[in-house]
């Protein structure tokens, strides 16, 4: 009985000890930088603005993207060679790993944060995933009826209501999967002839607008989500690369597009500027020149600021707009491609990739100081944990 | 050395075992239901729908509330006997436990996370702690030179830049503390005859405007905390009691004011509606009649829809307004004295208190379907760990 008992405390000690080390911590405060070149992540600390551990073996990471679950313990990363990898931040270990098509281009979580949607180029279609086990729940083709042919599916982002918006790039569609009532069979609502090769899209804060950007002419396709009866719109005419073709070095990212109030800001295509967008009427109300093509124009969560990178030859500059006066307040040359950043949930910091230097840099964004920097070989994507709850992220 | 070996097997064994009892896992989805008779909390996970346990000890939870930490791992619950709690979410436990005033009304935490700040009646002023040690940081007297007199803190809110603002009672002022130079000695701006009584406020989901319903008269105080130099103006001024001072059954509460694009959805004070706000110009636009004196009018996470409750004697209704077309599409009786609703982070359910049913309920947003209910003795506030990373919560 004795020994049982010295065997019980010395047992607590050593569990003491394995739950600290096994990480009882929050997860609020987690992230990954994706390492693009090793196939491998920094499991990063928000807090302490430290990295925890590296996580190898994820594949092809290069235009990697990744959602994280309901509970913020599981990161999913889309891995450009269409495999899509379920890691656990508290262990730092893959959990489960699916090579899900030849080639892929992101995904999604749904509102529930049951389903993992991923968009694929090769074959091009949807996957749906449940969440927990990564088995596939349906399978999307994006198969045309005009064209005869698949398409390649891009800009796949999540909305209200357990529902999946996506565009198909040959077919020039939009289509909305909506699993609220049987995510083995969504209801599919397509909407054709929305513009020529849609290459990216995004959906607002509010989960309520869907805009594809359009690769093959001016302008965007605007769904709003409320209204799917309503259809797809055309909106912003002279947004695109222009009757003359301007060199366009790196197509921006829509995703992140900037809300601030009913105001969007958003990259000009080919253009050393930013667009203003007002969007209840999506009118363009206005441009702010900036230093080269933009490729990121994000919102620090409040609104007030607009942090802005760019495509070559000007990757190796940041800008930062006061969003009031839309004047620029800032500009900074952290280091030769800044490919991403990121915010902190609430945006006291953020955090940039500065790939070539192989360093990830945090700064105060009150009054742009460097707090600290990280080695990150070929850094790219940065993603916190705070975007498991918002939409289309 | 066997026995050693063995001893060591067993051992993770029980570590194991423990590691899971003591609760690996995310804190995206946890939270908590105040049991305000009992002075006890039940730990919730949103995910799975169920109470995790009960946590016991926290003195007079009347009218308490709580903000989450920056890890999403430890709520900090602020009592109406002035008791100051911290909680970890992830072993059940209370971690500490101060009782900070004679009598408080609540309190906020800051942009970064390291400081926790609590408004106080008796005596008046506002104390901040370090969130980590629950030490006290600054002890910030609401002394005014004019009343020669403390006075109660009210409507006490984070904002942008690790800034606190909060509202003066007997003296009608609005004081904004900054800790982002020197948290023991905050910059304070205060400003003087913003009107009679303010007796709460809230800061808009961006971080920017902080305003005070008053008790005194009619009309609103409005800061643009992002040019502290323009001073507090007034607005709205038929917002209130009115000449006749209607009958108050209860006076709303203002920290949650409903936000969707460029519009405010506010209580209507003593009148049977909401009133709708264009935040540009800080006027009304219109009402949307309801069943009683709302209480909470509460913004679902997309905007898209806000669900009401309301004073005596209509405290067992909750209607649900379309935002869109301002209707009225749902009317229910959850029970008498529906207290508090919560939405989870993306807004597919929301959990509501019926006090007296010793209930909390759970219903699907988008069709009004309840989904299971769970046992809780006199629920008042829900509260989500999704809070962490918002402002003005």
């Amino acid at each position: 009985m004795k020994a049982m008992n010295w065997l019980a405390g010395a047992c607590l000690a050593v569990a003491a000890l394995s739950v600290q080390a096994d990480g009882l911590r929050g997860t609020g405060d987690l992230g990954i930088v994706v390492e693009r070149a090793r196939g491998s992540l920094q499991l990063v600390d928000t807090s302490k603005k430290s990295v925890l551990s590296r996580i190898e073996g994820l594949g092809d990471l290069s235009h990697a993207s990744a959602v994280f679950s309901r509970d913020a313990r599981y990161a999913y990363v889309f891995g450009r060679d269409g495999g899509l990898t379920k890691v656990d931040l508290l262990t730092g270990k893959i959990v489960k790993r699916v090579i899900q098509s030849g080639n892929s281009i992101g995904g999604a979580i749904s509102q529930d944060g049951r389903f993992i949607a991923a968009a694929n180029y090769t074959p091009g279609g949807v996957k749906i995933f449940d969440a927990e086990t990564l088995e596939l729940v349906v399978d999307i083709p994006a198969w045309s009826d005009e064209l005869q042919a698949a398409s390649k599916v891009v800009g796949l982002e999540d909305a209200v209501g357990n529902v999946f918006a996506f565009s198909l790039f040959e077919a020039g569609e939009i289509w909305v999967a909506d699993l609220s009532e049987n995510p083995k069979r969504p209801k599919i609502t397509k909407f054709k002839n929305i513009g020529r090769e849609p290459y990216d899209a995004l959906v607002s804060p509010d989960g309520r607008w869907y805009i594809a950007g359009l690769f093959g002419e001016d302008g965007v396709a605007v769904l709003d989500l409320w209204n799917l009866e309503k259809g797809v719109k055309r909106a912003l005419p002279d947004y695109g690369r222009g009757q003359e073709k301007l060199p366009v070095y790196k197509m921006p990212h829509l995703e992140t597009w900037a809300v601030s109030g009913n105001l969007a800001f958003i990259p000009g295509v080919g253009r050393h500027e930013v667009v203003i967008v007002n969007m209840e009427t999506w009118e363009k109300v206005g441009v702010i020149p900036v230093a080269g093509q933009p490729v990121f124009v994000m919102a620090r969560p409040d609104g007030r600021q607009l942090w802005v990178n760019f495509a070559f030859p000007h990757y190796d500059t940041v800008q930062v707009i006061d969003v009031p006066t839309r004047k620029i307040v800032h500009t900074m040359k952290p280091g030769r491609a800044v490919l991403h950043m990121e915010f902190t949930p609430r945006g006291e910091h953020v955090w940039v990739s500065v790939r070539d230097a192989n360093r990830v840099d945090v700064y105060e964004t009150r009054n742009f100081t460097k707090l600290t920097e990280m080695p990150a070989e070929n850094p790219s994507g940065i993603f916190f944990t705070w975007r498991a709850h918002r939409f289309g992220l």
